[in-house]
């Protein structure tokens, strides 16, 4: 592994999404017992429905020079239909050995334990998953601050948590940490009310890759950013970590044009959504970053292209990303990673700090109507309670109001009350995290602009 | 700084709890525009209704050796009565010239743009707050998954976002990192609800530093712990992390009896709570650790001892805690963190997933009982759309009901449905929560028993 000339470590780095299973509440498990029929239904059911995060996002790692991998997706193919890549033939047998405890090799026991992990988050799911034939050391979960709004039920992004995910492997005493993350989806991008939140989450994101990220050799990020590749969040993203497109960077490339992996011929996209792009979107990446005495590079990248063989159901709504890096020890602790200049970080963090100014202002707007709505209610509840007490007492001749009106004003005067101040209470936690990100982007602004080089 | 015999850089860090005034928006601006009437009714109002996160806590650091430190509780003291330590007297009017740009130094305008922190969280902030009189480089703010219930309005710390702070802070060209952390209350010590989300926080609180801290030649972690020192949360940190206490590490101590910080002198606090500890209870803590080629002593430990000088009043409801620390380059990169032994490891991480499994059935079982008061709700609705319906159509002789009952039960019902199935969404979260962290320990077991060594 040492010196400049050696092979190095050839990794597969493997990007899927899953179909609308749930998450197995015990790793290595994938819905045995779910049959054929429930599975179809909840396919089609979600990916109807538009849950973006009920559908898994799963980096798998195969190593290529052994030829023995692990696919989850495919260890259970011949009960999913659909899902499973048949490239990972062998693979799978191997994967399938060790789980039932038929392999007895050192190796497949010492990963027995430690294999795969899944990370839960939110009412149904963080939806994030890292799957690794590798031991996994450690693992730690980052929920987003922002993430949509949960009186957005038809989009329900905010009830699946999104988070990013962290776990550290070590493979051939390299250390790697593996991200994986699901970013809040994109409904509309003419009028897109979400980018301020997306923006939010690319900075947390960054930051807990910045932060996290230290002791690593390699770092990769796998996921579904919901954002093309030139928009504020990834370019802000991309600067800020130095991470390296495995699209733009590849040697190789085999897929959909253009890396796309959003495309119009899938059967689950909505067909008007990608008008205005005839051949598809690429928001799902595979990043990454070697850290100071080691080079990455991407050998070959692949996408899947549509269905799965033999039948004519996609694998999942989007196609799955596969990237094969060569990882080689340099031997010296040199400053591989290409620092961004200090005028584009700050252009960029300008740029990202608009949008999250502009969501401040939408929150506020949001906060004060809730609370006006609520103090409206409130007086009108007091009114009626006025004029209760006051026919009570005799003050006035007869009943002006018919008892049954009277009541039902009252209840939905209560029922405004309530869901007002919940509004309300949910506008003002949004203000307060815009808040927070724009005071530390503006720190952060402060501290490029005092000092030429990057911190 | 080479070298063991060198003299090391000596600092004083401090940790305050200070009364209830709003977290300033803009930082360095400590509540000026606020009156001293105003700020009274509001100390004395959220002392008595016991919102905890809403004082603040906030560790200063002062280098004792300039002279020259910052105190922003001191900086506005002749406004704010009871707040402001007497001994950082030389300490207040440096850092006012340097506030108001009066000081026209090279250090004194490098500070001025990154000297202090406010980090915001929660509906009415998360009470947490770094200032230093160093510039922070880097911070990141990370939000516990779980603290307590929405629905307990008393205790209130659900709103309060509970959360860990960081600060990456150089001086003298060690990078510390500063934690700041503030953990769920602990309202009744026999029958305490909270204990699974306080060691929910408390093992995330450990992952967090242990993932941030890589890279960081001194760990500080400062903050209300809500836990007693041998309490099963506190254990389980000390034992990941290597955190040494300050208290137990001291070479002089000074202050109230065995370290206490909250005391049944102090007039804001509780006193029935506290007759099982007539000498008061420790659960403010400064915690800190030397990465590999450091080492810090704590030379003194001080805590004040109730009212402030030349009033009644006390600071706040906790006593502040103030360390000395000594910290010195060792030259070789040795392992100085004392390793925890595995065994003791298994025996508190055990510990800590049985409280999280006890949680984990609580959680269980008040979803089971929210879902099925939602399913009886519905139920009624449904009765009585089958009841209004056989009425339209004629079915019934006469009415069975009044009207106006009728309709107010049909809202009762609604009502209740609407609360039980939020309650039932609420405890799903909690039990994924539970469920997460368990499986996350689960998997630490498992690697600790695997190897000798600590990973």
């Amino acid at each position: 592994m040492r010196g400049t000339g050696s092979p190095g470590l050839c990794l597969r780095f493997q990007g899927l999404r899953l179909g609308a299973l749930p998450v197995p509440s015990t790793p290595g498990v994938a819905c045995r017992g779910v049959t054929r029929t429930v599975q179809w239904i909840c396919l089609i059911y979600f990916a109807y429905v538009n849950l973006p995060s009920f559908f898994f996002f799963l980096p798998v790692f195969c190593v290529d020079n052994s030829g023995v991998g692990f696919s989850p997706a495919a260890a259970s193919r011949r009960e999913r239909p659909g899902v499973g890549l048949g490239r990972e033939e062998r693979a799978v047998q191997s994967c399938e050995q060790a789980e039932v405890g038929a392999e007895g090799t050192e190796q497949g026991q010492r990963t027995r334990g430690t294999r795969d992990w899944v990370f839960l988050r939110g009412v149904i799911g963080s939806g994030l998953c890292i799957f690794s034939k590798f031991p996994i050391l450690d693992t730690l979960l980052y929920q987003y601050s922002l993430n949509g709004y949960p009186y957005m039920l038809q989009h329900g992004d905010w009830f699946c948590g999104k988070s990013v995910g962290l776990a550290v492997i070590k493979i051939s005493g390299i250390v790697f940490n593996v991200y994986v993350t699901h970013l809040h989806a994109e409904y509309c991008r003419e009028k897109d009310a979400y980018l301020p939140h997306r923006v939010v989450q690319a900075w947390e994101l960054l930051q807990f890759i910045r932060h996290t990220s230290k002791a690593a050799d390699v770092v990769l990020l796998g996921g579904d950013l919901n954002m093309h590749p030139q928009d504020v969040g990834i370019r802000l993203l991309r600067c800020w970590t130095g991470l390296r497109d495995a699209f733009t960077e590849t040697k190789r490339f085999e897929g959909c044009e253009d890396g796309c992996t959003l495309i119009p011929s899938n059967r689950f996209t909505v067909k008007s959504e990608l008008q205005p792009f005839p051949l598809g979107i690429r928001i799902d990446y595979i990043l990454y970053k070697a850290g100071s005495s080691f080079t990455v590079k991407c050998e070959e990248l692949q996408t899947t292209t549509g269905t799965a063989p033999g039948t004519d159901i996609p694998y999942s709504d989007h196609e799955a990303v596969m990237a094969t890096l060569h990882v080689q020890r340099t031997g010296q602790a040199a400053g591989v990673t290409p620092g961004t200049a200090v005028p584009a970080l700050v252009e960029v963090l300008s740029e990202a700090r608009t949008e999250v100014r502009v969501g401040l202002l939408a929150a506020r707007r949001q906060r004060y109507s809730s609370g006006r709505m609520a103090l409206l209610a409130l007086l009108l509840l007091l009114l009626q309670a006025a004029a209760a007490l006051g026919a009570l007492a005799g003050l006035a001749d007869g009943q002006p109001f018919p008892k049954l009106s009277f009541a039902l004003l009252a209840f939905l005067a209560l029922g405004v009350l309530l869901l007002a101040t919940g509004l309300h209470l949910f506008h003002t936690i949004e203000v307060k995290m815009l808040q927070g990100t724009e005071e530390q982007m503006r720190m952060a602004l402060g501290v490029l602009q005092e000092r030429p080089g990057r911190s």
